[in-house]
């Protein structure tokens, strides 16, 4: 198992608002350290699944219930929701409990609370961890999801500082790796390298015909395998981080001539390059 | 273990012409049959590498040694090589042997063949086993990397049909699944499939840049994954389908312009039926 560290003496009780795949997961990972996990869902069918699958301890249709003596409040929730859950949370904890998240994107997100609920931008310690799956629903949460993984915080200019190093933490608590940047810059660079080759897996499951369907190898399975991801989620995170990945399309268009016009040379010493310095560029990350 | 036809009786060597990934997979799997297998290669560490790791029962460095006796020799080179092989071998060969091989590209080599060895072409029936990985090397290979996948059979027009059905018989009996096309339809569809996807792949690793790169989970790790292959074998594969390619390339930009328009679009109908329809593309292959 992953080294956790010892666990905070103010930490005790978490509420989880949304437990599915990535709620699901962080409610597991807490429960390995004695802490205790409640859900919430609106609908009672998901709390009960949340509690058959070990991701919380009992869980609640009302939310303040669920938030009830809890230091802190995570919003598992699509990024669309967050900010409202945020603010409807702040009315059920005490003042020095923490608010954070686990959304895809983040400038929209902490803007709407610092717009909205001033108090609420106090205790909200934006994050994203970068874990996750294609697959959905608290059935395939795992209580090591989140171990070693990035978990990204961008606090906002209104986040108390106690609030910050609450976060810290809390999500070193879970498992994670600590990052910190501000929301735009996240948002700037998950937008390279999430947002981007997402709608470009989508791109190239859509061109796929029929004639081409057996010749499909585990190039074009692995390409293509967040696809399969869940639409209302993602058309959620191009909404919200939209401008960014527009810049990113176009970045993409522009390379994309570049290199067409490296394959059509017929010396092919230039797409050779090419191609050597993407392999190097990629087997620097591993 | 999957299960293989019955090895047929006039089966009984086969040589082996370059014992890589694919190579040596190609080898493992026919002696589970029983039959002997050569391995050929000009450097004598890599015959040596061959018999180490149990891909073929001898090796030589000289290819009319590895070919003697044998009623099927596989071509396992890069596609700018088989050509120039399969005509070398036609000479080391009963008139009804069976020349085959596992290049990524069809109709250039095809039309070589045609060209410059009418002989060796009655002999030859192309064919690509849709299986490979980003890694290279018999030390990769294993015994059952061909079972249950396809096989793409593309003869020419002076292929023998005595040659088309042993290599049939010859592909069944290494655990795949045979498909038949012209080489030109082969190449068009791997361009879509494989080729056009491989080149996006790399264009990824490319793209990224250092402030980003902890922030890479494992949709970019997948997408890019095929970025780490061979840059000497991947640029002959895009010399001998440029057209193919060049053609893709085009059909991507398009595709690219109309999804940069959904997202752009505030209203988010569009973008979400196009990600749903992407989904439903993705999630019928599997």
């Amino acid at each position: 198992m992953h080294s956790l560290p010892d666990k905070p003496a103010w930490l005790s009780r978490v509420a989880i608002l949304g437990v599915g795949l990535l709620g699901g997961s962080v409610g597991m990972s807490l429960r390995r350290s004695g802490i205790h996990v409640r859900g919430y869902s609106r609908r009672q069918s998901s709390c009960q699944d949340a509690i058959a699958a070990a991701a919380v301890d009992d869980a609640f249709t009302d939310l303040a219930t669920a938030c009830e003596g809890c230091q802190v409040v995570v919003i598992a929730a699509p990024v669309d929701k967050i900010a409202e859950l945020a603010i409807a949370a702040n009315d059920c904890l005490a003042a020095d409990a923490l608010i954070t998240d686990v959304g895809s994107t983040k400038a929209r997100i902490v803007a709407e609370i610092e717009s909205l609920s001033p108090a609420t931008s106090q205790k909200f310690v934006a994050a994203h961890p970068i874990a996750g799956s294609e697959k959905t629903g608290v059935q395939n949460a795992c209580p090591d999801l989140l171990d070693g993984k990035a978990v990204i915080l961008t606090p906002g200019a209104d986040t108390a500082t106690a609030s910050l190093d609450r976060a810290k933490a809390f999500w070193r608590q879970t498992g994670g790796r600590i990052l910190t940047m501000t929301p735009q810059q996240h948002d700037d660079r998950l937008a390279a390298v999430s947002h981007l080759p997402h709608l470009v897996s989508s791109l190239l499951a859509s061109l796929l015909d029929e004639p081409s369907m057996p010749l499909i190898g585990s190039g074009w399975k692995d390409m293509t395998r967040v696809a399969s991801g869940d639409p209302t989620m993602w058309t959620a995170i191009c909404q919200h981080n939209r401008d960014a990945i527009l810049a990113q399309i176009d970045r993409l268009s522009a390379e994309l001539a570049v290199m067409r016009e490296k394959l059509a040379d017929p010396d092919t010493t230039s797409l050779m390059q090419w191609l050597q310095d993407a392999k190097a560029r990629k087997d620097a990350t591993q």
